[in-house]
């Protein structure tokens, strides 16, 4: 056998997220289902992030075994093959070869997400489902100053889900950095692991500072209190993007240069 | 009545295009039954270009006659009624009130579009439906180079559909610019009006060019030649997003800092 990495592009639209589950459409079964038509046994991918329904990726690492002598002979042709299995909205960019003992999960030592907010009055017709739609303008500069508060390491219980299995609330926020281009506001994050709905937890809650319902110091508090109650409601899954898979010694995005 | 101007967004993947036709879902046919819903009558709406099936609009102008007091006593509540009344896909962005003469098409001095590649050895997953996909990796110099040629007042015969109405083949191409931005190449074109096709017709003849299957001097033999037979295949719609409709004091794209 021969342990592969693959980088996985996907449309988070019409798909229950990433994990296999008993009803509902999910990345890992379209994955596992193509893999078996290929391989003729069953196969188990292994994936850095478990994106939730409606989340997008856009360099999503995945690892799994398959056989070497078919892997081997073409890595191009191999991929090109599971493309072929697979529905429009998912497609695996790159691939190679990893170490056996290599996991998608584990040994990424960090991951990054960009959430995506179209801030116009009219919601978007093209861009819809791409983005959270906000009516209101947003105050960036304010929003910006809240972000600092966020960056380094940091309890984040106060953006943590319920449901989060973490063994500690403790995460290294190494960057988040807002930008606007047009009606579109990008805040890009950057972080050893995130908590289950951190992101989306901590875009709502930047956000609040935005319209001016929240000063950019109460994030601060936010942060202090260590309480979820506390903070905004969770933003919404279709602005969200997985971007990138840290590894060491190479990353999921790198690889759209270097195609096997 | 008051007749007014509207700029309109719109995703064209599951629409007919804009003219209103028998069977199928057009943005003509869409919009004046919102209009009627306001109106209580049948309304009709005259549009800058005439967009095929597939084709996107950021900035389309489109005029109507409505009740004056209706719509007077505010404007913003007016098109948000409207949009009520849309399907997601179809938004409008905003409106003012223009001359009882005015017309959307005819008064239209200048017209825009962006023609999208995704020129990556696999498809988007995310943005499928949105370029054109190109595997091959394109030569933008030599596109440049070609499109230098297309610049200018010139018989466009040879990228003319063969249903084109026009009376006159001769129009005024003003910009003809390509950038690459990643995976995605844009195609910005400018000019007086445009021909039947036309777009996509230089579109599928450029791709030629940068895939070295025809020179950059091709295009101008092309150009020369008059003769629709001789191009390439015409892209395909999806790629294609009208962006803007100039008229003498303003434009479609400038009213989206002008919402009244």
């Amino acid at each position: 056998m021969q342990r592969i990495a693959m980088t996985l592009e996907y449309d988070g639209q019409d798909l229950c997220g990433w994990q296999r589950q008993d009803n509902g459409s999910t990345v890992q079964e379209h994955l596992e289902i193509a893999l078996k038509k290929i391989e003729g046994k069953t196969v188990h991918c292994y994936a850095a992030g478990r994106t939730d329904a409606g989340v997008h990726a856009e360099a999503m690492l995945v690892h799994t075994d398959v056989c070497k002598h078919r892997f081997s002979r073409s890595p191009k042709a191999y991929v090109h093959g599971i493309n072929q299995h697979l529905p429009e909205q998912i497609r695996i960019l790159s691939v190679h070869a990893v170490a056996a003992d290599f996991h998608a999960r584990f040994d990424c030592i960090e991951r990054a997400y960009r959430y995506q907010i179209w801030n116009r009055t009219t919601a978007a017709a093209i861009h819809r489902w791409r983005h959270w739609w906000m009516p209101r303008p947003l105050d960036i500069d304010a929003m910006q100053r809240a972000a600092v508060y966020l960056t380094g390491q940091h309890d984040f219980s106060s953006f943590r889900a319920s449901g989060c299995q973490a063994s500690s609330p403790l995460r290294e926020m190494r960057e988040l950095r807002i930008e606007q281009h047009g009606a579109c506001i990008d805040m890009y994050f950057r972080a050893d692991a995130f908590l289950y709905h951190m992101v989306r937890n901590l875009a709502g809650s930047l956000v609040q500072v935005g319209i001016g319902k929240s000063s950019s110091e109460w994030i601060h508090e936010l942060l202090l209190a260590k309480n979820r109650t506390l903070a905004a409601a969770t933003a919404p899954a279709w602005g969200l993007y997985f971007t990138n898979a840290v590894y060491d010694g190479f990353d999921s995005r790198d690889q759209f240069h270097h195609e096997s």
